[in-house]
């Protein structure tokens, strides 16, 4: 269809127009904003009081452990948390039912057996097929990326490959351990290993989830130690044979019954609109999954009781989520976004915290320009923690699929520099946060919640959808 | 024995004559040294020309992995160093047999029961027995210090004993894994656990020796992760109980035969005068042993070697030894000395390398104040490679039996600053070295060996026997 050039220059009118009043609505947002500095110094003080939280997220870690999608673990974590949080007196408390994938591990181990005989330490990752009883014995062939692997390809056939990929950073490295098993397997590998990815080690494994694709055959795929890869490097560089054999049960059962938990204060005059705020409550099956991500979902917990405490009902309603499985499905984040899909409209702003709950710093933000202009006035509350910087970009995995239908989202960001030392691995333990920096996190999640909800103009999406 | 006033008069004198006698020699020889200039700089750029002893070092300890006493892996590895020293050139190149204990770990495990099921990392400790076949399965009880255990002692009765005590220094924390044993067994515990020895953990148990008592049953003994350990602390802490259950097969089987390697470049002018340089051929059976002790033996056999290829003869002896069974018994240290007891008075000096190959920074040297003097001057050769800084005190563990019978010893001394977050765990690999460090770790004891065997005047002993 072509368009009239009356139509084309009444859509210019409207999107100038808009523009300037969305700047001018700013602009006001930004001034009614300083009126919140006494709550924001409210809410910054009453989180960090004390240790409440931080002792909360102890209990939660040390007595359900590792929550992985599909074990009782997790689900006895979820029951205890909606205890938790209707005697703390919350708001519409109640899990949203999710059906998720359902991998187990099982028994496997990883063995040396060229040049000498070894154990070696290893993970299965997320959704990997078994070996044979048996296992696999099989020659190693180590590969530096996709590209030597193809330059390579004759001499990956029948053999285990290893990619020995160093950590840059968590984008460029982790593509290994998603897609390494269908390349592997494309080249006429019998199985594929990944060196962990993570910068630093002690001899430490990283698990985290894998994929197949329908058109290459499925091999077992499984992540062993930054040191381990080094060495088979360093052995292939010399010209000694490596031969290892892999042993993995893992299995896919049937998908499990989990839950999103929820939890609300009401907004006092525009309660259908929804300030949406969590983590997510599942976690890898090994460690504790205290910093990935039992501590945003506290730190999320945490900023909705501190309204409470302090007798705040925003004008809008403040949602908790604690999304299940993200790790290896977000069939969470997608079931929250089906469940709530007539009210998506409706869902002013996602915040999601899933980077640790390490030193805050302030927020990555998706979202119009207006809407920036706005959560950066409302940072500036946050400037006596330091914790006030918004940064263009950032969201998060279980907000994604609100975010994907125009609700704006951000995600908490954090001092990370050993984010990625600990995450998907036994390290992940309550021992690697700190109470004052879990208090931080909360401060700044209450704040900036509390603002968006209580401001009297709905924070405003993306304008460049015009009438024609 | 009374002694005549006469008699103690003239030793008075004979004191007096000698230490002046010495503090001329002294004076003497440090103008001698700084002869030794041009020497200590070839020596020091031929040893940080290249990668030869890293590359060396690389396919030993990939290649032999952990050399734990008792194992064929340590002997395999002597066999190799004995032929590539003899390739070499090098002199007198022969193995020195020696029986040393045989500790195998067998099969172990530990599984968190109450309050809740998980499987935990731990790694049996050295001597310690085994448990029953279907384990250990009791309630635990974490005390943090032995007055803390013994003001509890009813409290442990029955229980397994777990010493959570932070790392602050090596030798304030390692008692609990030496003696936790005897101190638990002591309170009526049925088993006992101690936090890692180290300051750093992602998850990484270090293992290391143990003891037992005459007087006190043996129960069996372990490390587990200091994460795991916080963990129960906490879990005390808020009144929940813990249960384990521990599982060992550690056995002591009959002394095996091992051997210490000896390579020498013979002394010109008083062959049977020595200066003894080396590390530990051995390793715990975890990891490579690449930092303790493989990069120490490499280090002073390079040393050697660097001497060989400048064409140097020095007027003594300089004999590397690469001693057996340093970490669960010393027995290579003592049959050392009990082999050569005829010549330990021409024993001039025994250097030690059992600290790590990172950056040297000089050495701590046991002996006289003469001897002292002269050791710094030859440090002040180092001070191109800021590794000349020569401290009071230090050693080595091998060269231990040498000095208790009056031989001046060093250690070298490195930056440690993270030698505990390796040592004794399967974190102790390759990549924790760096070639440029263990150049200069070797170029300092080549320097510091060289100038010792080669300067004109012995150095002097400790002067305190007197005659009378």
């Amino acid at each position: 269809m072509r368009r009239s050039p009356i139509l084309i220059a009444l859509s210019f009118v409207f999107v100038i127009s808009s523009t300037l009043l969305h700047a001018q609505d700013a602009r006001q947002s930004v001034k009614n904003i300083e009126d919140y500095r006494g709550i924001a110094g409210q809410l910054i003080e009453a989180a960090t009081g004390d240790s409440t939280a931080f002792d909360r997220l102890g209990y939660f870690v040390d007595t359900f452990g590792p929550r992985f999608s599909g074990s009782q673990n997790l689900e006895n974590a979820i029951e205890w948390v909606l205890g938790e949080m209707k005697a703390d007196g919350l708001e519409n408390v109640h899990g949203e039912p999710v059906m998720v994938p359902h991998w187990v591990r099982g028994k496997e181990s990883l063995t040396l057996l060229e040049p000498r005989m070894s154990p070696l330490q290893m993970l299965g990752l997320g959704g990997s097929i078994a070996t044979p009883a048996e296992g696999i014995s099989a020659e190693v062939f180590v590969v530096q990326s996709f590209d030597d692997l193809v330059a390579h390809a004759d001499q990956a056939v029948g053999k285990i490959v290893l990619y020995n990929v160093p950590f840059t950073s968590y984008g460029k490295t982790v593509r290994y351990r998603t897609q390494g098993a269908v390349h592997a397997a494309k080249a006429g590998a019998v199985a594929s290993l990944v060196r962990s990815v993570g910068p630093v080690s002690l001899y430490t494994p990283h698990t985290g989830n894998s994929h197949y694709a329908e058109d290459t055959p499925k091999i077992p795929h499984a992540a062993i130690t930054v040191e381990d890869a080094m060495m088979m490097q360093r052995m292939q560089d010399r010209g000694q044979k490596i031969v290892v054999r892999l042993k993995m049960e893992a299995k896919m059962l049937p998908d499990a019954p989990s839950r999103n938990v929820v939890a609300e204060i009401v907004g006092r005059e525009w309660p259908d609109e929804v300030v949406v705020m969590g983590g997510h409550i599942d976690s890898w099956d090994v460690g504790q999954g205290a910093m990935d991500d039992g501590g945003g979902c506290i730190a999320a917990w945490e900023a909705l009781l501190l309204m409470k405490k302090l007798g705040l009902r925003p004008r809008r309603t403040v949602r908790v989520v604690l999304w299940t499985n993200e790790e290896n499905g977000t069939s969470g984040a997608k079931a929250y976004r089906d469940a709530h899909s007539e009210n998506v409209k409706n869902h002013i702003l996602g915040i999601e915290s899933d980077s640790g709950v390490f030193k805050p710093t302030g927020f990555g933000f998706t979202g119009s320009d207006q809407a920036f202009t706005i959560v950066e006035a409302i940072g500036r509350l946050l400037d006596p923690i330091d914790a006030g910087d918004i940064q263009r970009g950032g969201g998060g995995a279980d907000i994604g699929p609100l975010m994907r239908l125009g609700v704006p989202g951000m995600g908490l960001q954090v001092d990370e520099s050993k984010y990625f030392w600990y995450h998907h691995t036994n390290a992940d333990m309550l021992d690697k946060l700190d109470p004052k920096e879990l208090n931080l996190s909360a401060a700044t999640m209450a704040v900036m919640s509390y603002v968006v909800a209580d401001m009297p103009q709905r924070l405003p999406r993306e304008t460049t959808t015009t009438s024609n």
